[in-house]
């Protein structure tokens, strides 16, 4: 499935009603390489990347011809998906010819390209990690939700002048701008309005919100949660594994903030609406 | 500088003229961590990210938190910029009670999150693997460039249930769609499609050109490189490391098709205007 439904809260001119989303699909796809070394085939795990799913031989295949790992359809026996369906897990057979080792030498440290969990083995694996909540009591109104794109609008010299970064924003619950970063990469724009925030000592952030010029993408839910941020909101939607996350991390998950609208995806428990 | 000028030519309703064009700046910042071990301290390289330079500090700092190596600014003696300004290398030294080892042992296999060149110790790295150009003879019109958004928006069931996806389309020199792939991630969606033309026996795509969705980062022109796509059109805008990576591939690199309008950034003599 390229995407699911889940069940939010839409606002809009002051009303609230409950609504079936359609949220694109994000999932992890562990791709996995059988090749030749001397006379006997090892399988190897190359990389997890997040992916819609759908397609998962195609991406394979391009991924490991992007990475150089093949030069043509000539170099793949056979590309398939590994366990039951739908499969997280894909196999790519390389032909005998192919030196995988020889590539791996050269490619020393290799792991997938901006997969967002690269270096990591799966999307458990940054879990343990994660600080315990401590929840703190507060609720802000919809007319704050509603204030957070004119306050990135009004601090984006970058973006006015060249139409292409990303901004994020930490904002008190007084609905006060604390600080504000661009840059090309929206996890970037968020490290360091976090690393702002831990040179000033200012963390945990759990009465500060962020807002992000972006989508709300998985990685950012993990980096927002990192730093104990509570309620994180987005001019742009979520994927479906950011909503997976943030609904098991108890962090409120806000989208699509914009003309007066937003669609709350969990934790509405932070909100008077 | 977050921004860069480059002398681009802007088309709009069938007038070319040229431009000085705001491009927001992507430079790779390699983030060093100076940490203790018994009695000694160790210099080491922790990751390299493209990132729009500035905040520097705040970037390396953050990642660190976000990642989970630190926990507040009293782990942190020092973070400095390296080298002469403008510095593309940051090193934060760890206070003594940070254990790295452990948490490298833990992270085993970090490389940064999605910073688009992760697991290459340097841009240059990559470029070795890119194949020769053979730089066919065709050019293609204005009419034709400003048709792809179009192709893009009829085949995108995905983003028109979700608005929260990428697409990237391969498009043949006669205007005809040949396959087009949505994802999340827009790296994605191109190795999907340059995946289908690897195992569909199309390579090397020297006669096609690509259209996508999103911005034009640099990581998307490394990847049509390696497929020996010659024109890669975007309905974002590119960042500064994308032009610069198209001019010495010699890519024609064409931005914000949208509205009967683009940018051509480089390569103009692929197109007849």
């Amino acid at each position: 499935m390229t995407f699911r439904s889940f069940e939010i809260k839409r606002y809009k001119d002051g009303i609230v009603e409950r609504a079936l989303d359609s949220i694109a699909a994000e999932e992890p796809l562990a791709i996995r390489v059988l090749h030749w070394r001397k006379d006997s085939q090892h399988a190897e795990n190359l990389a997890v990347t997040m992916r819609t799913p759908g397609a998962d031989r195609e991406l394979a295949t391009g991924l490991l011809l992007t990475e150089g790992v093949i030069q043509s359809s000539a170099d793949v026996v056979e590309v398939r998906a590994l366990g039951l369906e739908p499969s997280n897990e894909v196999l790519v057979e390389l032909a005998r010819h192919v030196d995988f080792d020889e590539w791996r030498q050269r490619r020393n440290g290799f792991v997938s390209s901006s997969c967002g969990v690269c270096g990591k083995a799966s999307v458990e694996q940054i879990s343990p990690l994660i600080p315990k909540m401590t929840m703190p009591e507060w609720r802000v109104n919809a007319g704050f939700i509603e204030a957070l794109p004119a306050i990135l609008d009004t601090h984006q010299p970058t973006f006015h002048q060249t139409g292409g970064v990303h901004a994020a924003a930490l904002v008190s619950l007084d609905g006060k701008l604390v600080s504000l970063f661009e840059d090309i990469g929206r996890h970037n724009a968020l490290d360091k309005v976090i690393g702002y925030a831990t040179l000033a000592d200012l963390l945990p952030l759990d009465r500060h919100v962020v807002i992000m010029s972006s989508r709300g993408s998985f990685e950012l839910i993990q980096k927002a949660a990192m730093a104990e941020v509570q309620l994180l909101a987005s001019v742009g939607g979520p994927s479906s594994l950011a909503v997976d996350t943030a609904r098991r991390l108890g962090i409120t998950l806000i989208g699509f903030v914009r003309d007066r609208r937003f669609n709350v995806y969990c934790g509405d428990w932070r909100l008077n609406l």
